[in-house]
């Protein structure tokens, strides 16, 4: 089985969108391209990190990351990214609303999660076989997976910029050593790659079923 | 004058010291060693770093780095370094109480600041000439510092940690754009530095003014 990967593009004070997501402002109020600046301008310089993003077997988001849209569907909606998404695998979007799977152009399927992380992961798992797993955002599910000790390894992709308000990565993450295994500077981001090593399967497993079972899927109305 | 700087050992989810420090947890329950195991084993690769920490003209920090104690002084407490503080300088520290001056061996001399960020750093600028001023911590007169535009160069030296709770630097600090100047990892400890360019004297000093006239020193009770 292959390893489950976060990949967040995030500010120095530690928000990886602004407040008020919507159509118009998809990472927020007050964030424009602050925290992207380095997938726009230097191409080439993180082209490793930008080939890295999209390379797995198959991905996790929630839905706050599909769209701005909560509650009943909107079926006019098919993601931020046009007809061809840039996946090209299995999404496995979390929801408490049913919706039919979605083929996009491109190989991209967006399949719609209501049975919470772990259902999420595990068909994940099925579609990408000994390929990894890449949860893919927002705020809200990254910590879910990482309080559930789900996360093997975190990229965080540090951008030149306080913030000040918005969606907060690890916000109720509990205490967790992290190790780190590298660093690169390009001049507009750090890239950071840490590994994280829980007590085994078992108590990995545990704490991913209390998480399951404890709050529903998303902290958002999504 | 001399630049001022501010040197912080921080977790990657943004935590300077854990909750409920005092006496037998100088930084907060459940860090230990966590963001400073670099400075104890990793000394020599990380040299550079540690000898810029205690090179400045002169040093200003809040009450609560100075210690424990809240209220009236305990005229026994002389800080947390022993008869001979690693400054070696003058180091403003700022307080509610008013307090005599300290002077330690090696030259160390602490001053009690009852007037405010702004008054302290016009003694430490007075004090350290040419020399770099240094914000020493805690969180909250970082934080201070840096919302009334007052830090030209913030050094953060990331542990492989995530705290989830403790005191947050950039609590309540606004949209700050910086420009990243170097990075450095050495195994336990990556190290960031930024530069904060401001609109020029004349509006970072109109924030110092407000920020000075608008909160007493301290967001604590010190």
């Amino acid at each position: 089985m292959g390893k489950v990967t976060c990949d967040m593009a995030i500010s120095v004070d530690g928000f990886v969108a602004g407040p008020n997501q919507g159509p118009d402002a998809p990472f927020g109020e007050g964030v424009g391209e602050s925290l992207h600046r380095w997938m726009f301008e230097e191409p080439e310089a993180n082209a490793a990190e930008l080939k890295q993003l999209n390379d797995a077997g198959a991905f996790i988001m929630g839905r706050n990351m599909f769209g701005p849209g909560r509650g009943e569907w909107d079926l006019d909606w098919t993601g931020w990214w046009g007809p061809e998404p840039p996946y090209h695998r299995a999404v496995f979007v979390l929801t408490h609303h049913e919706r039919a799977t979605l083929e996009m152009a491109g190989g991209t399927t967006f399949h719609f999660v209501t049975g919470g992380i772990i259902e999420a992961l595990e068909r994940a798992q099925a579609a990408a076989g000994d390929q990894t797993v890449a949860i893919a955002g927002g705020a809200a599910t990254v910590n879910q997976f990482l309080t559930a000790g789900l996360v093997d390894e975190l990229r965080l992709h540090i951008a030149p910029v306080l913030l000040g308000r918005g969606e907060r990565l690890f916000e109720g993450v509990d205490r967790t050593d992290l190790t780190q295994v590298g660093v690169r500077y390009t001049g507009l981001v750090t890239h950071l790659r840490y590994v994280i090593t829980y007590d085994g399967d078992t108590e990995r497993r545990r704490k991913a079923d209390q998480a399951d079972t404890s709050r529903p899927p998303g902290s958002t109305p999504g």
